[in-house]
């Protein structure tokens, strides 16, 4: 059993959105075992849909379409469908309902354009209805095929899929299994961890894949093994992983969809520990890491964002002289920041950052990329230096994410931090 | 002119990699004048390479290929050119000594699988060779049609196409433009836009196209256009675009690559005012917003994480009567936070954000995406009040967009932030 995605849309093939909704499904699609046989991108154009719907019903018995749906004039997906499976649109009342619902709750007026996407096929074997947004999807069942129809806007296909489409193609394809799973390290860089791990690559089962997703600081790990008994597969890469914690345990600090910002927050909410900040060159990213998470507000207090030297020094409580004769990035007022930060914010944990995002401000002594991270606790300051690069986002990120590994750490008394 | 683009390999099916290739290369097509009218992704399997080559001849003058040229068995984009072409192999002594080199500058040895590349088709037109890596890329010409096979690892591919390959496309289609432009609004749902806009949108000259881009708040409106003048369709694009100001300027924040944090950024440092925030729901995301922008030290004081009612209160000083009076949630705590951010913080400009972020915490008065936002300046206090949705992720980004655009409202005193 295998899949067609047809990505429709101009933007694709302007270059001006990268075709992520086709990664995300070939994945969803694979850990389900369902194969992907030929990803099609191709212009708001009925030729062209009607082309592609042709070429993948003769390869798979899956055809899953995104993009098109929406309620303006470039939309035209729908009315393809209509011609190729020779449909009349007929309303669809409830679908009809929940447009009126989703505006009704925004306090606005639908208007006659965003009304027209209750218009659905009569052919249609099914109308999925949208919660995330207006544009309902639409399967097909033709010749033993299944043609699905999903919006393009990312978080609503997402959550149709999961919800809607997945568990029916779950039940029409049993059996086969593709099973992935993520290690998580931090403080020990791609090829050096190829390294240690080598031996342990080596003597990996001909039916377990590795690969490694660097990103940020973080280096993912990815096993994948596919076979038709899932429980075995399970196991198979469960006794991997746990030869795997025997060499760099201390690096790993989760496991697949883990983040660090949710790692910190268990640690802190089993703990009954309250978590501040002190930012300055990660300008709020550290904190908006940590407030993704939902129920953060329960075991962190809050931040103080001192891009200023004024604010460092009167909300923080750094002495000016501290600054002037050590410099903004350094050790001590790091250190400065984090006690500060503790004290005024009121929490047990406090974490401070102050560096040289970029791309200027470096100096010989001092390159652009160098940051200090300290952690203030009742056990005393603890303040580490790293050197990032020379890529302002970049090093934003990966300051963040060094500093709730460090965070993680100093929590948890383990030490996964070193770099 | 136009171009369709094959994109070979299995990571891409298995969405492990996303086709980022074919979005780079559409990008630069289409700046040279050359549109896409299709990005095939497919296996390194030679039935589906022969079948998208088939297809591609039939409907394009340039047929781009990336990936499936490196050294290792699953890489066969070679032999399946070599089948399609009806073509030998033999050995290129100019990529035979690249290869050689590459490896003794590395200080390593090639190893025969590596000088495996140096075998080319030898009724390819032109070798390219890949002063970054090993695998040569491949030019074909065959009824009018030019192939042209690149590797797909991003840096190597984008390299050799920038200089190598793109000047003899520029050669073959002289003349020929396409160019985007777009129109970054806030303020205003799609549908919404596009029933106002309705009437510009059918007077458009056939030579324009446009589309929706909506994210996050913001509907991007591309205009698109094709012919031989460049300077004309610049004209022609900005005829319609000043026709556009005339009927929805007041949601206009900026055009093509602009980001909200970079107008205001803009709008502060030519006026030589600072500002600061105080962030609730938002924990952090608008001071990011605003300090990814390099130098906003410059104008950016620092900003207030005020996640616990407790640092709202102590550090901005809002009443705890007030709180449990009217709720966190409020046009008058959203107000007293402005104010104690603009205090405390020394700035002329302040923006306070309070809502529920979600997914719990909402009530049937104040459901989740329920935010307040103020601003405060020596002119006084603004607030609004915003109705975002049920999404955690999505109602923070939305609520960073809406005080941005607010405050770049406010500052300027244009008014573009009506919900």
């Amino acid at each position: 059993m295998d899949a067609f995605i047809i990505s429709i849309g101009s933007e694709l093939l302007t270059g001006h959105t990268v075709n992520t909704n086709a990664a995300w499904l070939a994945s969803q699609l694979n850990m389900a075992g369902v194969g992907v046989s030929e990803v099609r991108a191709i212009p708001d154009n009925e030729g062209d849909i009607l082309r592609a719907l042709n070429d993948a019903a003769e390869k798979t018995t899956f055809v899953l379409l995104t993009g098109g749906l929406g309620p303006t004039n470039d939309d035209i997906t729908t009315r393809a469908l209509c011609k190729y499976f020779g449909s009349d649109l007929i309303t669809d009342s409830k679908v009809l309902e929940d447009i009126r619902l989703f505006f009704k709750t925004r306090g606005r007026d639908p208007g006659s354009v965003n009304l027209r996407q209750a218009m659905v096929p009569e052919k249609a074997a099914r109308v999925i209805r949208n919660p995330y947004g207006t544009a309902p999807g639409l399967w097909f069942e033709k010749g033993g095929v299944s043609f699905i129809a999903m919006p393009g806007v990312p978080h609503e296909m997402q959550n149709m899929f999961s919800f809607k489409i997945l568990p029916e193609i779950r039940k029409k394809s049993p059996g086969r299994h593709i099973l992935h799973r993520h290690v998580l390290t931090h403080g020990i860089g791609e090829s050096f961890l190829a390294e240690r791990i080598s031996g342990w690559e080596k003597s990996l089962p001909p039916a377990i894949s590795l690969a490694y997703l660097p990103s940020a600081g973080i280096v993912k790990l990815r096993l994948s093994a596919s076979g038709e008994d899932e429980e075995e597969l399970r196991n198979l890469i469960g006794e991997q992983i746990a030869g795997l914690r025997k060499i760099i345990g201390e690096f790993i600090w989760g496991y697949d969809n883990d983040t660090l910002g949710q790692v910190v927050g268990k640690l802190l909410r089993e703990r009954g520990l309250k978590l501040g900040c002190a930012e300055s060159c990660t300008g709020g990213y550290l904190s908006h890491k940590i407030t993704l998470i939902p129920g953060s507000s329960d075991y962190f207090n809050g931040s103080i964002i001192a891009y200023s030297n004024r604010v460092k020094e009167e909300i923080l409580g750094v002495p000016a002289e501290l600054i002037s004769g050590k410099g903004a990035v350094s050790s001590e007022v790091a250190g400065s920041m984090a006690r500060g930060a503790r004290k005024f914010l009121g929490c047990d944990f406090s974490v401070a950052i102050t560096g040289i995002a970029g791309p200027s401000g470096g100096s010989g002594e001092k390159p652009t990329g160098t940051t200090w991270i300290s952690i203030s606790s009742e056990k005393g300051t603890i303040s580490r230096k790293y050197t990032f690069g020379d890529t302002r986002e970049r090093n934003i990120m990966r300051a963040a994410n060094a500093a709730l590994a460090m965070l993680a750490g100093a929590i948890s008394d383990k030490f996964y931090n070193q770099e």
